[in-house]
């Protein structure tokens, strides 16, 4: 049966402008898509709908994030007095050789859900661990929450401890044995670590998986200068970090994000562009790692396609509403330094985070017709105790709400109730 | 009658280290000042003593905010698309001109200073307007809440609306009147509001009164480039911007505080360590308004005094733990650049907020016996789900906590409950 959903929707067609429908509607379909959205209750072509009323409450978009380590969600807020190459090795390889352990695993992963369903993000890509029974479960986890994912068992076989690296066979077979689950909304995706985790037969093998399966592909790229230079080492033919990709079929030959491309500029700008690469900004590990600040406007000039990404636990903070505001942050510091290149708007950091990340999965992060209807209902009545205007309560909720003010959460039309 | 505090305890006495006394006791006197702290349940000297037991909870000093506009409140979270002297105009002199009333001046009083209560800040360095009959508002709701403040009304009497100008005479006449009102935590603060708005004879004026009445001073200083070269034309004669208040007695004569510090170098440095004037550092504000990173660590080298102020709306959050957190991410853009910068330590940023911005109210900010009992219980249980040592519990509260958290509250030894 349809749904109509009525309440202040928002939402961004394009990257410079919110769209506002003050008591609008929304008609869903029984596949969980968006039919009309407007001012008008729709008909629904003699169908019976059930119209749901939201009353004073904001309706937008639900959140995505392109970049989060789900192993790493015990040391959320923890171990933040490193660079990357010594955090890795010091604070996060032997947290994730935990997970051999399905009990861990399992209890880990199930909190890991759950505070993503909190925050509001109902979409993810999810890097796991080599350990195939463990990603097997978290698959399981988002599949029974109703969530969709894109979960990445990590190929590693190289300066890393000894349970963290697994042959590539191991990590084929793994693979293979994970692409006999059939979820509507989770499926794997490849995941080589990074460059130097990965010797050129581990990395020619993701690239061959992705290939032969289709699989969309994540990765890091250019998030810290010591990475850098190791990678240069590593690769020496590579004319640059992205290329030690693209020359193993890890760049764009299927769907592929890259997390953070905080120092990418000159020819991997130029190949991320030709390949279609999707950047996830990555604003809060990049300062907690000490890494630098993305150029994303520079990016977006280029007409690159940017989502965001809370990257725990380099990241701190799960909530994608606050990867706009520090996204808008780090842009502003690039703005002081240069006036010619301004600032994101509001509206434009909301588009990364709905529209722009989401279509890495699919139609999704928009409330046009044929997209499917991910969605949060936000009470914000705390923080509307004067005459603000609808952007105004959208902008304070951005700013000031937290979890507390999201009462309603959707998935590909269905409503995510974990708790 | 002393009472006797137990719980796991945090301070710093020092700023690069924690004091951790698990299960410890503080035992306070009935003045509200602690005469022990430590590992046995203190001797009270045959009195009779109150124990209260905190159990598994945290005991932390509470968090002071060294500059914060609260007819600013209303706008927090919003406006965020204009750098500092167009922001001034367009958002921040429009909202601070309604201030004229009293009626919204208490609706909206009230609500912020329940907001500083519920995020842990017990002490606060308050800009309010021009408006004497509002700013005693503020300092009487401070006083009914039984929390500290110095809180200035604003000096003003140039480029801006004429509603927010007053005359000298006026000025002078309102401070006096406000010297009149008699609580013991919450005192007036002689507030230009920065040179751009003060003519000379307001600028003496704000300097003659400090002076005469010993009373403390803040403004802003050094947080815009566009506004720096505004007061050097201002104040041709000033040979920085520091120095344009030293001039006229605004800049350490009587205790002193400078808002953001962003672009303060050389000479300006010198003075501001030569007059023991405190650094309110804005990492938020700093961020929103495009003014710049402040170098904080080559403050703390040089031996400066440095706090942390939310500065709403500016900066869009209330809690002083969100502050440390920016404080350090700020910290560690600058050792990006230059790794003979060290960034902030989590017990450094803590310092910041409690014992090095404390002492701008007394003897504030930690539990060494002799202090003011300012302190917050934190439940961390929701936080604490695997095997976290006492500082990975701090640190985890820190980076994830919110006002959930904390479940009670004291300013100078009285519990503050405020809802």
């Amino acid at each position: 049966m349809k749904k109509v959903y009525k309440a202040h929707i928002f939402y961004t067609k394009e990257k410079g402008r919110f769209e506002v429908i003050e008591n609008g509607y929304i008609a869903v379909d029984g596949e969980g898509c968006v039919t009309s959205v407007g001012t008008d209750l729709p008909s629904v072509g003699g169908e019976v709908a059930e119209i749901i009323d939201f009353g004073d409450r904001l309706l937008i978009p639900a959140m995505n994030d392109l970049h989060v380590h789900a192993p790493q969600y015990r040391n959320q807020g923890l171990a933040m007095d490193l660079e990357l190459l010594p955090w890795l090795q010091n604070y996060t390889f032997p947290e994730e050789m935990k997970y051999a352990d399905t009990v861990y695993a399992e209890r880990m992963y199930r909190r890991f859900v759950c505070d993503l369903w909190r925050f509001g993000t109902m979409r993810a890509c999810v890097f796991a661990t080599i350990h195939t029974e463990s990603t097997r479960l978290l698959m399981q986890f988002f599949q029974e929450a109703g969530m969709g994912a894109l979960v990445g068992k990590v190929g590693m076989n190289r300066n890393c401890p000894e349970g963290l690296s697994e042959s590539v066979e191991s990590m084929v077979q793994g693979y293979e044995s994970l692409l006999t689950i059939n979820y509507p909304l989770v499926r794997p995706i490849i995941t080589p670590r990074f460059v130097p985790s990965c010797t050129p037969e581990m990395l020619r093998a993701c690239g061959q998986l992705a290939e032969k399966y289709q699989l969309p592909v994540q990765s890091h790229l250019s998030e810290n200068k010591d990475e850098i230079a190791w990678v240069a080492e590593l690769e020496p033919e590579s004319t640059c970090y992205g290329d030690a990709y693209d020359r193993y079929g890890l760049f764009g030959q299927t769907p592929t994000v890259m997390a953070h491309c905080v120092w990418t500029e000159g020819e991997e700008l130029e190949l991320i562009k030709r390949r279609g690469v999707v950047v996830a900004h990555c604003p809060t590990s990049n300062f907690n790692v000490a890494s630098g600040m993305a150029p994303i406007r520079r990016f977006l000039n280029e007409g690159l396609r940017v989502g965001l990404g809370s990257d725990i636990s380099g990241g701190h903070d799960l909530s994608i509403f606050r990867m706009m505001v520090y996204a808008i942050q780090v842009s502003k510091m690039h703005y002081q330094q240069n006036h010619q290149l301004p600032f994101l708007s509001l509206s434009e950091a909301f588009w990364l985070a709905t529209k722009s990340a989401g279509s890495f999965f699919g139609r999704v992060g928009s409330f046009e017709p044929g997209y499917e209807f991910d969605a949060l209902v936000i009470d914000d009545s705390d923080l509307n105790f004067d005459h603000y205007t609808l952007l105004e309560r959208l902008e304070r909720y951005i700013y000031l709400g937290d979890d507390r003010q999201i009462v309603h959460r959707f998935c590909r039309g269905k409503e995510i109730k974990i708790f």
